[in-house]
């Protein structure tokens, strides 16, 4: 709405994916707090904001569901570390070192993406790529939790696509780092969170959410995969990641690609880049059951970034 | 003080490393805030500090001079990656990779420790060592800015010690991450944050800082550098990291470790672990001319981690 382009609000959607409304809360309320806040108190505030006047998708944009406070991402999914791993070292093979723990790196903070954003080309890549996950929003602050300790600290889940320019990841790695600048243009989070309670039934006979993943490009789609696949449930991400170190409300934990959820996988499977990185004009659209879609259209950028400058090479004192 | 305990204050440092007085700025005082300012009004809030009475060193204790809304580490040191190489790859290499641009990871941005706070033994390592590296304080985002423009966004500098386990870090980047458990439990900054404009008669030729850094350990000199051997500036480190993407206000930007700031360098040039990996007991003091010293003692740890849980193996649908 162009009078209230400014205004700012945590909202609660009634509907579903495809007819919703936008009830917002009051102005304040702060979305971490409140997916902290017990269940009773939650829906008496959902029950509260849902009597006023709801807003169509028309009217609102969606913003990223948090702008958080650190992101991680995990990497959980076996068969996408196998297929990669063709691609990069000639054949498929997944290291013991995998299997042994949920190993994550740092993510950078501050490009998240809001679901229907536009993505801008960013600089220096001709293997624009996608990265299909499912994430979880942290609610509170926790350290040494057990898996089941864990499972209150995860106020809720959305979409990501981990947009990522393999080129430039590739030499970032080269170098045993990150990657950083390979990823951090753009990470799309949404369409919303949906509250972990509303997720329960979806859950296997080990505790894991199971939940069909898809990702489709200008409609074709192009992976899939289940959660259920992942190699650790989402309690034992956030266990991992709090031995000895905080995570935070605040954190978004992602699990990582998803089985044939990056076309780096297939190209690393097949040699070949088929289909072909993503260009602008492109559209990427990714659902999780029950979650939701994020849809972004990949645009030109307009950005003029500065020049990169090589090292100064060091004088050598020894010959 | 005892009846101040929970005082927590920006103040200004006034005396050299030996001999100082901490005056503490008003109330509310934001350090970040502070270092944006333009010279004038920070040297006249510090004229104003500086009239009540200071505290001496045994008065305070000396936090974290900043909680990095993100950290950075960069990779600048050509003679550190050429000595690790030999211990990762059995011969010194530094790829071309390396020369082309300054690359960094994001870290754990949680774990920040005082400079003289003790660091805990972190759970399943047996190889326990430091990282000596000079760091700054970004004071403003920015976006696309040239070295020249970066200059005014960097706020000051203070000293780092990216306590890493060795052993964990290892198998993390045999699988293209991170690290993160390597490193998430400590990284030690400070004394304090010397303001850049009190370093630029430290600038060399190409405007690169030239400062004495080295690394003690139970008082015995382990290893040493100077800032001047880095690849790049930090305006450069700045530059880079900000194109297409936002530096912010409240960033701590690293260099990465100097040459021989590290036990593994010296491990992988020598094939051998000696000096041996850091022991409960052992005081890491590392000292960068004209900005501080930071020492802290490794204690045992006190807490209870929960286990490590392996990956549910995948059903696989292929033979």
């Amino acid at each position: 709405m162009d009078d209230h382009a400014d205004v700012r609000r945590v909202g609660v959607v009634v509907g579903d994916s495809a007819t919703w409304w936008l009830h917002p809360f009051p102005e304040g309320t702060d979305l971490v707090g409140l997916l902290a806040a017990d269940r009773g108190t939650r829906e008496e505030a959902a029950d509260l904001a849902a009597q006023n006047d709801g807003l169509r998708p028309a009217d609102v944009v969606l913003l990223p569901p948090v702008y958080p406070v650190a992101m991680r991402d995990f990497l959980t999914f076996e068969s996408h570390v196998e297929g990669v791993s063709k691609g990069m070292q000639g054949a498929s093979h997944v290291p013991d070192e995998w299997y042994a723990a949920p190993s994550f790196l740092f993510m950078a903070p501050h490009a998240v993406h809001g679901p229907y954003d536009d993505v801008a080309m960013p600089a220096d890549t001709a293997r624009l790529d996608f990265e299909l996950e499912l994430a979880a929003v942290v609610c509170r602050d926790v350290r040494n939790v057990t898996p089941e300790e864990a499972r209150s600290a995860i106020g809720g889940y959305c979409v990501m696509n981990d947009w990522s320019a393999r080129d430039v990841q590739r030499r970032e790695m080269t170098l045993g780092l990150g990657p950083s600048k390979g990823k951090d243009f753009a990470t799309t989070i949404g369409p919303w969170v949906v509250t972990a309670d509303e997720l329960e039934d979806c859950r296997d006979e080990d505790g894991f959410l199971d939940l069909n993943m898809e990702v489709r490009v200008n409609g074709a789609p192009v992976g899939g995969d289940r959660s259920g696949h992942m190699g650790w449930s989402f309690e034992h991400l956030v266990s991992y990641a709090s031995r000895a170190s905080w995570v935070k409300a605040g954190e978004v934990l992602a699990s990582g690609t998803c089985g044939t959820g990056a076309l780096a996988e297939t190209w690393g499977r097949t040699g070949e880049l088929d289909p072909p990185p993503i260009q602008v004009g492109d559209v990427v659209e990714m659902t999780v059951e029950r979650v939701g879609t994020v849809r972004n259209r990949v645009v030109p950028d307009d950005e003029t970034v500065p020049a990169v400058v090589p090292a100064r090479r060091r004088v050598r004192e020894e010959v």
